[in-house]
């Protein structure tokens, strides 16, 4: 299972790195929880929690901070 | 959906910058929870609960980070 | 409403920075939750709690660690 | 036991160092709780919850930051 | 009150460096709760809560990346 | 009491490092409760709880991107 899309941190603009993001925070929950099912009865648990939200917008963060970097912030 | 408001971390001030992690720490969550109505009952649960709140700052003050140092501190 | 208070990272000392890092977290709070009487209100939950205290400490850290790479460590 | 595989934190890819923050993040929970019968009934626990779910994606970005800084961010 | 004591980041040494993010981290706390007596009253709550322990942990840890920088490290 | 040991944050390689990182963070965690006994008592509520583990994992990822900075990532 890739835990990159591309294998690579380059993107094309801070949108795309964006989505990288979280694309690469939701692999990394994926290879933790690989059953589709059992991830898809969680989704409530978290997208009606104000605290869970706010987790993942952490997580988001920091993953988006390693990919700007690598971007050189787009500059 | 845009993660990144104008699609670039550079922005002409600090305050602009700081404004910016707000709206990108949102847009997360948006994209995690698009439904409206969801995200609107949610939100006594965080506005009038001190740690979430401590928790949403500091889910800015990463987006921050990342954001400043894309504009050299504006120094 | 100010985010960065005279709009800028750059103060003349680490104390200075340290009292930005404070001021800053505390204005996200204030633009997430703008009631005053509701943040009075939520004063004892956290300055009573010794969780939320360590939480408070761990937000200013990470503001504090952008202001100082800002100032070039006031070196 | 060994807390880095291959004493190394250099990889030919970004994937192989996503991989290795995954797997340097278990090793130091190997450290702390050595018993793998222990460590494996907690399995449930973390797999099935998805506030802990997020909060290994969290460490595992923690130690990708640093894997991708090690590498250049494979540029 | 003073935040950073000596207004300064700069150690001589690693452990001084150490030492001063664990005062950091304190101050931080004693101005967000000044009163002595309950600051003292909570002491059980973190000292005997390991995950306390470990929040406090990761405080001083993220006080003591800056100051690390600050000193260059003291390579 | 000794916060860094040897008073140092270069290792000869990552495993080291990593180890390093680990007792540093439970230097500050025996800074905190001084008293073996507590502490003892303390060792199962964390290591046999998944979120603990997890959460000491973080603090580890921490500590070991400052020393891992401080070693020029041992290239």
């Amino acid at each position: 299972m890739a835990l990159v899309p591309d294998n690579t941190l380059i993107t094309a603009t801070p949108e795309e790195g964006r989505a990288l993001a979280l694309k690469m925070a939701r692999l990394v929950i994926k290879a933790t929880q690989p059953d589709d099912a059992v991830r898809e009865k969680l989704r409530p648990d978290y997208a009606g929690d104000a605290d869970s939200l706010i987790s993942i917008a952490h997580v988001v963060a920091v993953e988006f901070a390693t990919i700007a970097a690598a971007n050189n912030y787009w500059r």
